[in-house]
């Protein structure tokens, strides 16, 4: 720890600052010791985290948890059937691990239908259908007309590239297949940086006059698994039906189109969107003893695409943010703030849960000391991501050096996840649990998201380090330094 | 890093040191600046780093050389056609990989054979065979009589229970049933927390007259793979038959005796020691340019259990030493240092590989400046483990932060692995690589050891962390500071 974080620490686990006037702290003589070990101040906590880390290994129910929600609604998507039962499911675990004030919060979330028909076959010199390709229609599109939309392919790399092709691209089905960038080592950057394909292609396709937009799935593995996922249409565009192909497809199609091969398809989709329906975020609490008038939020997305269980994406999140509660509770704890779970609807295809969270508690907003989600998946602890200011953030990585135990030692800047990112406006700092990432987009919106992908110890890691920072979040003499709020935030 | 550490890292990477005069460097002032980040004397390799982390990611071959070795000799127990296909294997793929000096260096081997028949069926009141219960013998068991051995089943968990119990064990089959514990959350230490039972099971039966010694499996998985491994006899005793249990028939067993049922069980083992056999351990080099003398050890083993492709162990850590060096050729460098990669024999039964390599190479241990082993398997790197003295572990320490681009920043103390061990007698710094381990003992020494399991990202970060290790090491103006020969080691 270096000087500033160590004096960061030390005021702020002293006391000795309001929670606002983080400005005004001078920098110490450099003749503070330094230490190696996290703050003493900390040190009270270090047998609680390594124990409540124990018990989700040892007694956890992590696993169970998942295994249960997956199998009571393995599909799960916003409107559907199985989100009203994994509503119901949420509600009912939380009372069953002992949370209180378990309610439903009411969210009107969208209602898309992925139908009946979805199909891709490349088209002989005759326009008749042959080799069928991998496909799941993007969540949101339209349908295509009855028998599909038949035309030749075009394949950009950008949307810069297809604005440059654009008299070439009219009349075409576009293929926007460029790949997720091997070389970052950090595969959300990878994603962050190809996933405007999918999300946007479609409208940029519209405004250059092609008839429909493929997307290469958004992972790096190398198979034949297409990987959905949401896209919207630009208000001014004509709506193009959207699908994702499997990277093995994508490479197949652009393949034969270097070689000069002019190739045709036929798209068919029949999804659909319908008029939104009354959901709901699940919301249960700890009460604080002490300050229980201050809030920390953790929690994770009950809706998961139509495909696979949902089983890191984000069943995970949802037993981590279960799971970390009810060891708090195991192990006796009663903590000084309250800690308040939160499964939220609709994070896939909307964030309706988290805009009604967000504007539901508005008038609490400045008692949320922090929020935490879940949101990547259940594979073995990494550590954190925090959005905090950086006294905040200096702090959080004292605290997140006790989870060694966990192997969730490492603070790195970065989100808190989309259920709880409009909170930031409130200036409250996000924390978002980050595991090891390397297999997740192997997994993310695509039918490989199954409960058998997901690894017993490893979500349980999870959990107990989500309890462990819990747990002294909840109990810190004074709460962390707040965010500037956004209009006067500095950049970082 | 903390003041010693920032003084030893100064005082080495300065070359102010001899590397044999650890012990005269006093404590520096603490007035000496702190750090957060790594030594300045190490940036201007960072950026080398990051460029072969990267190629192992974007141009790697780790992937594709343990695929060639698994599809080559999926098999490869010592002595056996498939060791001898691996070390072909071995030796020509060195040379299609730019090694210098690659040669065979002889091993005399154990020959150890399973056999075709293993079986183990719990007996019937009237001692006909009933349910079969799945089970590998363990290597270097002898074979049970023709027609197998049947008796009574006694269940412990610990030596000192079994002498206790001395009376009751005569003329039994002990099963050894103390699973690896879930609270540790370093599953090597869990490991070894518990592998005594099938290293030293068998003689300690023996000695309170047992007939067969049985082991539950060396997992925390609960599934119906056996996972076997080596096991020996005390000379003093009677050689009894060994084998291992998969962790559900062991919990089945054992649940039947605990409700104080006399269960009796067939065994029949048809394996055998034969006369040893000669093979080898397969050496290549990257020639140093400058302090070539200077030698840099790195390497895994290349034989594995004859169960599974042996893909995690340890055909990760011969793709992963194969790689890191020719990622180093790849990206055009020329260490000082010569890099020396190894690919021993007989790590898994014996461990005569190390042994020869020691004996063999005695006249040049005090010019290997370091050795280090990848044996834990091929998933996301966490980091690396060493016996390094203090000074030389905070050097270490400031190295393996330049590898974060592979996620493999972490240090820790421990062991460097089975094949480099002897070198400690010569006081060479020994390093282990650590990747993720919560999934590591569900594949190994069993059936589910398969290519499959192992993900090729996460073993060509592997790759990558071990090749800036490599370059780095290779390069420092003076070499680590060796450890004190063990006769005048203190203890840490």
């Amino acid at each position: 720890m270096n000087l500033a974080r160590r004096a960061a620490v030390l005021a702020i686990l002293a006391g000795a600052l309001s929670c606002t006037s983080a400005s005004t702290v001078s920098t110490p003589p450099v003749s503070v010791p330094q230490l190696a070990a996290p703050a003493p101040e900390l040190e009270p906590y270090r047998a609680d985290v390594e124990a409540l880390v124990r018990e989700a290994l040892v007694n956890g129910q992590s696993y169970a948890l998942l295994s249960d929600l997956c199998r009571t609604a393995p599909k799960r998507l916003s409107a559907s059937a199985g989100a009203a039962r994994a509503v119901e499911w949420g509600e009912r675990t939380m009372r069953a691990i002992g949370l209180s004030n378990v309610r439903l919060e009411p969210v009107l979330v969208p209602h898309w239908e992925r139908g009946e028909t979805e199909s891709l076959r490349v088209l002989d010199a005759a326009g008749l259908p042959q080799e069928r390709l991998s496909l799941l229609a993007l969540g949101g599109s339209v349908a295509t007309p009855p028998g599909g939309v038949s035309a030749e392919v075009m394949v950009v790399t950008s949307f810069e590239e297809l604005r440059a092709r654009a008299a070439q691209a009219r009349g075409k089905i576009v293929l926007f297949n460029r790949p997720m960038d091997p070389a970052q080592h950090d595969c959300f950057a990878a994603y962050g940086g190809a996933v405007d394909q999918r999300s946007r292609g479609a409208s940029e396709a519209s405004r250059v006059g092609a008839r429909a937009a493929l997307v290469r799935s958004m992972t790096m593995a190398l198979d034949d698994h297409p990987h959905t996922g949401a896209m919207r249409y630009d208000i001014d565009v004509e709506p193009l039906p959207a699908a994702a192909l499997s990277t093995l497809a994508a490479d197949r199609l652009a393949a034969r189109v270097a070689a000069g091969e002019r190739v045709s398809v036929n798209l068919q989709l029949s999804c659909r969107t319908l008029p939104d329906v009354l959901s709901h975020n699940v919301v249960g609490e700890i009460p604080g003893t002490g300050v229980e008038r201050e809030i920390v939020v953790v929690g994770g997305h009950l809706d998961a695409w139509d495909v696979g269980h949902g089983a890191h994406d984000d069943g995970a999140g949802c037993a981590h943010s279960l799971e970390a509660a009810r060891l708090i509770l195991a192990r006796g704890h009663r903590p000084r703030r309250t800690i308040r779970v939160v499964l939220f609807m609709n994070e896939e295809n909307g964030a309706r849960g988290a805009e009604a969270y967000y504007k539901g508690h508005i008038d609490e907003l400045e008692r949320h000391v922090l929020a935490l989600e879940s949101d990547a998946g259940g594979f073995t602890p990494r550590g954190f991501a925090t959005n905090a200011n950086p006294r905040a953030f200096e702090s959080l990585r004292a605290i997140v050096e006790l989870l060694d135990a966990a192997s969730a030692n490492a603070l790195r800047v970065g989100g808190g996840g989309v259920d709880i990112g409009p909170l930031a406006n409130a200036g409250v700092p996000l924390v978002g649990f980050r595991p090891d990432d390397e297999r997740y987009f192997d997994h993310h919106h695509c039918e490989r998201d199954t409960l058998d992908s997901v690894h017993p110890r490893e979500l349980a890691l999870g959990s107990g380090a989500i309890a462990g920072l819990l747990h002294v979040i909840a109990n810190l003499p004074q709460p962390l330094p707040r965010n500037p709020q956004p209009d006067s935030a500095p950049s970082r």
